[in-house]
């Protein structure tokens, strides 16, 4: 079971009022995949590769900023407001997300 | 002037006989970005978002190793066969693109 | 002006009530700082001295994300239950500092 | 047995001639680690603590960047120069040495 399904389903959530913003991030990335795979293609120099994947993980990372952002400010926020385990439960789940986009 | 062009244009070089490998990897990492934005079209919870970033992170994190150890193996090396400031010129460019996927 | 001295000056904080865990921590962080050291002056091969760093660089991400959790859950929680524009200044000083974590 | 006893026991290695740089750094990092003990004991606020957290992380990455190149300069280009299977054992040590930096 996905965390969506235990949380109760879809949405809306805290980051759904950006979706634009994020949908259109997430366009970069993926064209950023595909430029990595034509320098692959064209044989491009090695290093310049590397750069590549380092600016695509950067922004990957940056949208995870953003999303985490909205996260806490929302989700978490509205489980302190809740009351009870809700707020450990939160942060508990919000730290292993954090702990994974450390080790990734 | 991107390294390729410094460096003398394009290959191949020695990921080149890799290159299906790389490029079956690239896909994977393009549909992952589609995922993710089919996630945050569908109003999926954030958590579950954040997981799928931190899988395509690591997933570009494994292509950039599996890229940078061929440039090792037979630019640098080949760089410490040429002799003189060659192998300097080739470690210092490998550092610094190790330096930026370990900031990124 | 520090956030110590913004915020009001010192604690006690939420990870006050866990200090012998964390400086117990934070000692053996120290000692493997000073376990680089010998290794150097005894000229120990590199490769096992850049995994002695991984190691004591893993540990501070350990101590990092207990501190981080216990913020949240403490300093982050009590922003929500003041109200107003607390919680979103105490969501981006969070942020800033994942951020700083992700990217050192 | 470490890579140091089946590489053939202590050096010196590429990186001793720098050993005064590298043992100053190292003890800059040790200083650092005392100081979050520190802050931890004083109750300073936590983002403070969590930035001089992202500080040591920062510093021990620029000595294992440091260390990495020594390495792959006189390490690795030694066994280009010898020939044979040692240069991809020395490459595939080092790439597991990276792979541990980058995922720490």
């Amino acid at each position: 079971m996905t965390t969506t399904e235990a949380h109760g389903g879809h949405g809306p959530y805290g980051y759904s009022k950006n979706k634009a913003d994020h949908l259109k991030r997430l366009r970069r990335i993926e064209g950023q995949a595909r430029g990595l795979q034509r320098m692959v293609e064209e044989d491009v120099y090695c290093i310049d590769i590397l750069t590549q994947v380092s600016a695509t993980t950067k922004a990957l990372q940056s949208f995870a900023l953003a999303l985490l952002e909205e996260h806490l400010a929302h989700c978490v926020a509205a489980a302190v407001e809740e009351g009870g385990t809700a707020v450990n439960d939160k942060v508990t789940e919000a730290m292993a997300a954090i702990s994974r986009l450390l080790r990734s």
